[in-house]
């Protein structure tokens, strides 16, 4: 039977602990050249609704010693609006009842059969928090213990979450620039992990005097400066543009996630508001040459070094998502929902066929 | 409601006639930059299968106009093993039920919801037999009305219903290497078609004195070759290595499917069977410069010249499937689904989700 689940079995089955510990097995597998990674692509169109263009974007990877293959793909109406004085990219709800549309789906590498269907919302706040906790795990300070947040949004949870699994956070700063989404979410996560988590007004009160500053935002202007940086600091960022090029170049140690080439972009001819907005966030990479930089499987495996004093500043950029990871956490997610016997059974034959193709 | 359509569901829905007809709109989108088609990607590793290899690959396009895109993905374990000189590529259908894994997923371009899954079998050999008919359409003689068959499998049967789709066509003369296969694949296909199709016992029976040579094989060496070409023949090829190299010099006007890099190959080290297996079928690059060649699209919109005499020698080479061919039938087929009700409908919330992925 192939299993259809929902977001809700997700959050049910994938604990941030067992997330970061699969992943960084998997991680290791990637760096010894056994675990395969597609690099993403994104195809855009106009749409019908003004301004706002169409993407599907895709990612996949295999990570064999897990047992499973993975296809992640995202079907999305986007628009990307000013705010303040950074531009964002969002997402409409534009889909029946005002949803999303990302899907994972899993396949077994021992028979090829699909093995399940699953929105990828849950996973990939998840997977994306692992990824940065394994950064802080490997980076920061093994006495880092007060982290300023910069993003309220739900990235900004599994980056908290992930930081309180690898460290003894005792406190956390958070800004964001609507006061309402950073109190609300101050409060929950205070709730939730049992730990001060504290709404403040200036991006500087989140940042002054912390061990981890973490970025966790929509946004394709950078929010974290050169000059906030104090000595010992680890810099965290979900991508690239978030942290500025002067702070990138003044960390002693930068490591990024995965050294692929630029995602693959193919665009209807005038769909140029996304290739605007691509530049400004690429942009770095004419200063950086990310190609050079190592890289998180290589740092799991100790292939690069971390780092190497408490005065060290590091930096770790979540430069681009790999389907790999959803491999990799789908194969967690997989074994624990047969186990507890959740999703829905579907026939493994309506998504299998006895022509070859 | 998200529909189930299975491969019989396709084979109801989708003629040849039609699918040419939606594919050459839909390359003519792709030809004026409107239509967006994303290469091909493979990514392999080991199994526990001795020398197969488990395959995921993908591919994706988006037609606005015709208001779909298409992810299409194949979740195979691959063999490579030698049959009499030739080295071929074999699926193992190793899923539940001695099935294989191959699917298609839509979404709409409008507000990007999931519209249909299915599996990609009969679309996939409809539209690679679509494109080598519209290649026949535009390079073929007006009056070509033999056909020499290399192949008798799942891809021939396609191949001559294109043919007969775009020409007079009335006869076929079909050489494999199985006789028992050859046959049986002549009485079904005079019975399907009302023509005179005849298995014959070598190649050059089948290719002798015929209008239009097409080639339908699993093989990754070539099966056609220059000293067989007669003046006025088209030759047309699925794949890449089907017609020998001289033989693609010596036609006066070749034109690939499209000028796609070749496809974004990731494998395990030490996958190297696959690697071989692509080194032979990619070789060719080496003599004839691909990205060079008009290709289809082009030619649909008389960007590029066709057949310019009866004793012109003309060939179309199937060099690389496109995700597009699927946004492009695969909307066809949809459309016509819910004209008629065909289908298991599930709930679209369950590939939707309420959480900003």
């Amino acid at each position: 039977m192939t299993l259809i689940l929902s977001n809700d079995d997700v959050e049910t089955l994938l604990t941030m602990r067992e997330c970061i510990a699969v992943m960084e097995e998997a991680y290791a597998e990637l760096a010894e050249g056994r675990g395969v990674s597609r690099t993403r692509s994104d195809c855009f169109t106009p749409t019908t609704r003004g301004d706002a263009l169409y993407s599907l974007k895709s990612m996949d990877g295999v990570a064999p010693s897990l047992g499973v293959g993975a296809v992640r793909i995202n079907s999305d109406i986007i628009t990307w609006p000013k705010r303040g004085n950074a531009m964002r990219r969002e997402k409409i709800a534009a889909a029946p009842n005002n949803r999303y549309v990302g899907l994972v789906l899993l396949f077994s590498v021992e028979n090829g059969e699909p093995l399940a269907i699953l929105p990828d919302g849950v996973m990939q706040r998840m997977r994306v928090g692992a990824a940065n906790g394994i950064a802080i795990k490997h980076l920061a300070r093994t006495n880092a213990n007060c982290i300023g947040l910069l993003g309220s949004g739900w990235q900004a949870g599994a980056q908290v979450m992930a930081a309180c699994a690898v460290r003894e956070v005792t406190s956390v700063r958070c800004f964001s620039p609507n006061p309402k989404s950073r109190a609300a979410f101050s409060d929950a996560m205070s709730a939730l992990l049992g730990i001060e988590v504290t709404a403040v007004a200036l991006p500087e009160d989140a940042t002054k005097g912390v061990d981890i500053v973490m970025c966790a935002t929509n946004s394709i202007d950078p929010v974290f400066f050169e000059r906030w940086i104090e000595p010992g600091m680890h810099l965290s960022s979900i991508k690239r543009p978030e942290i500025e090029i002067n702070a990138i170049k003044r960390a002693d140690r930068v490591v990024i996630h995965w050294n692929d080439p630029a995602p693959i972009h193919v665009a209807t001819k005038g769909a140029v508001i996304e290739e605007k907005a691509q530049g400004r966030g690429w942009r770095l990479a004419e200063e950086i040459d990310f190609d050079k930089l190592p890289t998180l499987p290589q740092l799991v495996v100790g292939r690069t070094q971390g780092r190497r004093s408490d005065a060290d500043v590091t930096c770790f950029i979540n430069n681009i998502g790999l389907g790999y990871q959803f491999a990799a956490a789908g194969a967690l997610v997989y074994r624990k929902a047969k186990e507890r016997g959740l999703g829905y059974e579907l026939p493994t034959d309506w998504f299998t066929e006895d022509v070859h193709p």
